[in-house]
């Protein structure tokens, strides 16, 4: 092992500080979809944001991830043609007053962000043999989904907004992208400056859906384990911080 | 739209210190293997990285997660059993040196960490028809993985390793934890006290593989799409200030 390799992070990698602040960040994200502003994303703050993404972990060292930057109007006019078409086959998908409810929110800001960045896997990145992914093949779209959410919560600490636009056809994105057989879009997202960010996730303000409790969530040792009192005290207390925006 | 849900996040959500914390915490995390230490987990502490593993973004707010605690000795002797069957049959596919490298390597801590975690993703929470995942099926075990990445950078920003066991058979480790069909153990995590962190990705400073350019891997409006020169050259500043453990 080198000199190099054997470094290790000094006693003073973090601070009391950077704690809070990877909380404050956690529990300010927001999933962003229509409040959007034109300012274009400075490449500085950009170049940090896809950074962020491309440190996130990855299965053995693979770093599968892909980020094509979006800001043709013309090609931005063709996914949201698609998004389009899936919403519309979507909403039919609901009954009655919840359709109702499906059709009156806003869930994409493609032609209203910026900028927008397709994050892809190349599942064939290092050949068929990736350390870690022998038996659980889908480690590879795991890991550009970590990077996903670091990018995501990197554009929330430099103040953007992001969006995640899951309502589009795969195949439709990988020919409009120009995608080989063996990349997969695993998200398309909007990025940009916002007039604002939801207090609470959009769909738990407009009633679609509510925040579980999370000690209805924890068990020990199995899916029908037991529950651990003393932690599920400490659960709830800090659920009802985090609801607070803070966790101390 | 009630009083609550129009509130909004006020101008001082953030400063300029959680932006450099969110930085600091992902630049500094690790997948620990090797280094773990025998101390519990504080209840407190516990309760603080599963809540920001609940504040993930999960499509249509469904929510999927299961935070399984596994404490028991006999039952992670049954996950490192399992571990090392998928492990001996995964070595068996690299060839020569490379095969010698891998054997060398410690891929988990299951029995050495003081807890594991597995995550799970229930994909019948909120019945078959999902806002956000009509088209992309995979979109609930996605909402998974962020929380597992969310939970990842609490741990660091804890001081706390975590490595991710992705070498094991799915339907075993279904079976261990009596797993229902309908459930998905996303990831199964490794967690606790460390003796020091590597200043670099083990893999790397191994020799396994390298640290890719971002600047290859950012391009313009399509797969085969143009560079942006300027991009470009913040994208090198910012990996340059990344390898140093700052972003700035």
């Amino acid at each position: 092992m080198t000199e190099q390799a054997a470094a290790i992070q000094g006693d003073d990698a973090l601070t009391e500080a950077d704690r809070q602040g990877l909380y404050r960040v956690l529990l300010s994200r927001r999933d962003v979809r229509g409040q959007f502003m034109p300012d274009p994303v400075p490449d500085d703050v950009l170049a940090r944001i896809l950074t962020a993404a491309h440190y996130a972990p990855s299965v053995g060292f693979m770093q599968p991830w892909n980020f094509i930057l979006v800001r043709s109007p013309e090609v931005r006019g063709r996914v949201k043609a698609a998004f389009q078409q899936a919403n519309d086959e979507a909403a039919a998908m609901f009954d009655g007053e919840r359709q109702a409810v499906y059709r009156s929110l806003k869930l994409e800001g493609i032609m209203d962000a910026p900028l927008n960045i397709c994050v892809t896997c190349d599942r064939d990145r290092v050949g068929p043999v990736v350390l870690g992914r022998t038996h659980i093949p889908t480690m590879d779209l795991y890991s550009t989904v970590c990077a996903v959410e670091n990018l995501w919560l990197a554009a929330r600490a430099e103040g953007l907004g992001l969006g995640w636009v899951s309502i589009i056809s795969e195949p439709a994105l990988k020919e409009i992208l120009g995608l080989p057989e063996r990349v997969v879009p695993v998200a398309y997202l909007c990025l940009g400056k916002v007039s604002h960010f939801y207090a609470k996730p959009e769909l738990a303000a407009k009633g679609w859906r509510r925040r579980l409790d999370l000690t209805d969530l924890v068990c020990l040792d199995g899916w029908d384990g037991p529950k651990d009192g003393a932690l599920a005290r400490e659960l709830a207390r800090a659920q009802d911080a985090a609801e607070d925006g803070t966790l101390i």
